[in-house]
C-alpha cells in the first residue's frame, strides 16, 4: 500500500466543514467521492483537521493509503478535473509509510480575517468578517500577545468539547493591517475547538471597548468559557499552514 | 429636483450585467427596486457604462434625479441595507443639475484579472481568469504599450456593434504582476463595445505563443476585427476606476 498526502485549498462557504456528516456536503465526501472515481476505491482520509462549516482553508492536508499505481502528478490532475471549482489540489505525494496528516502535525497557522470598514466590500462576502467600528490594530496586537505561550486554553473551547488536556501552546498571535484588512494570525501545536474564533471574539470585544484591556492573562488563569468573549462566525477564519517535522515528509530510499 | 450620484461597487457574478433587461437579473433593476422602495418611486438611473454580463465594477458611478428630501448619507446607509451583498453603495452625493454619470465622464480605467497559474485558486473562481501557461509579463507590458494613443480601435470592437466614431484615446495599457496574479490596466477616454476584452484575448494569444509579437500597430491600422484575437471572458474584468472632470461635481453655492 503506498500512502498519498495532498494539499488542497478550499472556499468553505459551500461545504459543512471537512468531516463527513450524514446531513450536509462536507469537503470529506465530495473528495472521496472524486478519489473512487479515479482510484477505484474509496480511501479512508485522514484531514490535518476538522474545519467548521464556512470555514476556508489556504493550506490544507489530508493523506490516505491506496494500492493504485497512478502516479501522485496525474492524480493531482485527474483531482482537479473531477473536484468542483471550490475546491483545488495544489499538491500531491508519496509520503513514508507511517505518515498521519493529522497526527504527524507539528503546528496550524490560522489567519482570521477583518474587514475593518464602514460599507462592506461586495468581493469579501463571506470571506471576511465586516467590522465597521474602527478597531485599534496596535492594541489588539498588544493584547494578542498575552495569549502566546504554554497555557490551559480551557476559557477558550467551546462548552461540550471532550478532549484530555486543554493545554496548547501558542507560538505566535499577531494583527496586522492592510488598509481596510485587518489580519489576525495565531500559531499553535494545536488548537482546542472554536479556540480561534473564541479568542477572536474577546479580541473584538476589547478592540470594540466592551471589555478593558489586560484582562486577558486572568481569563487564561481562571479557565471559564463564560468569562471568555463570544465565538466569531466562521466564515472569516481560515486554515492557512501547516507545518509537518522535517524529514517527515521524505520517503526512505 | 436634486440629482444625486451614488458609487457603486459590485460583484458580477450574480448579474446579466449592469442595463436593465427582459430576461435576467441586471445591477440596474436591483438598485431600482430598492431605490423605489425608500425614495416612493423608481427614478431613472444613468450608469457610467454598460457592464456586461460576469463584469465586476470596482467603482461604478450612477446619477439619477429625484424630488424626495432624504439626506444622501441617510440614502447610503438604506440602500445598503436594501440591497443585496453582491452590490455595495460606497458613496452618496448630491451634484450639479447638468451632471450625468454616464455623459460627464471623463476617462475610465479597466483591469484584466489573470491567475497565471497551473493550478486554479477555489478564493478566484468568477473573479480572474485562470491561465497556466507562463506568461511574460514584460512581454505583455512592451506589447500593450502599442495600443496608447489616439487610434480608430475598429479591428477591437465587437460585430454589431453601431457607434459614430471607433477613435478612442488610450492613455495607459500596463501589464502589472504580483505572485501569480497578472493585471492589465486600460485607461481611455471611453472604450467600444468589448474593446478590453478584445485587447486581452489578443495580448493573451500573443502571451501564449499563438501570434508574433509587434504585430498590433498594423492590426490596428487594418481595422479589421478578425485579424484581432479572441474575446476574452467577462469574468476576469473589472470596471476599476472612472474620472470626471475636475469640478463637475461641485455643486455650486
Amino acid at each position: 500500500m503506498r500512502n498519498l498526502l495532498l494539499t488542497l485549498r478550499f472556499d468553505g462557504s459551500a461545504f459543512h466543514g471537512w468531516q463527513i456528516q450524514p446531513n450536509g456536503v462536507t469537503v470529506q465526501a465530495v473528495l472521496g467521492t472524486a478519489l473512487e472515481r479515479i482510484l477505484g476505491h474509496r480511501p479512508n482520509t485522514h484531514g490535518c483537521s476538522r474545519t467548521d462549516a464556512g470555514v476556508h482553508a489556504r493550506e490544507f492536508y489530508c493523506s490516505f493509503r491506496t494500492g493504485n499505481p497512478i502516479p501522485a502528478d496525474r492524480l493531482q490532475v485527474a483531482l482537479n478535473f473531477y473536484l468542483p471549482p471550490q475546491i483545488a489540489v495544489l499538491a500531491c505525494r508519496e509520503v513514508p509509510a507511517g505518515f498521519h496528516a493529522r497526527y504527524g502535525c507539528a503546528s496550524k497557522t490560522y489567519c482570521y480575517q477583518i474587514h475593518n470598514a464602514r460599507v462592506r466590500d461586495p468581493f469579501l462576502q463571506g470571506r471576511a468578517l465586516q467590522e465597521a467600528q474602527p478597531l485599534d490594530t496596535a492594541l489588539l496586537a498588544r493584547e494578542a500577545r498575552d495569549f502566546v505561550g504554554t497555557h490551559d486554553f480551557a476559557a477558550f473551547c467551546a462548552a461540550g468539547s471532550s478532549v484530555q488536556s486543554t493545554v496548547r501552546t501558542l507560538r505566535r498571535a499577531e494583527a496586522l493591517r492592510t488598509g481596510e484588512e485587518l489580519r489576525l494570525f495565531f500559531e499553535a501545536d494545536g488548537f482546542l475547538y472554536n479556540m480561534v474564533r473564541i479568542m477572536v471574539g474577546t479580541l473584538l470585544e476589547i478592540g470594540r471597548g466592551k471589555r478593558p484591556p489586560g484582562m486577558l492573562p486572568q481569563m487564561i488563569a481562571d479557565k471559564d468559557r463564560k468569562q471568555a468573549g463570544y465565538t466569531a462566525p466562521a466564515h472569516g477564519l481560515y486554515l492557512w499552514a501547516v507545518t509537518y517535522p522535517k524529514n517527515a515528509l521524505e520517503q526512505a530510499q
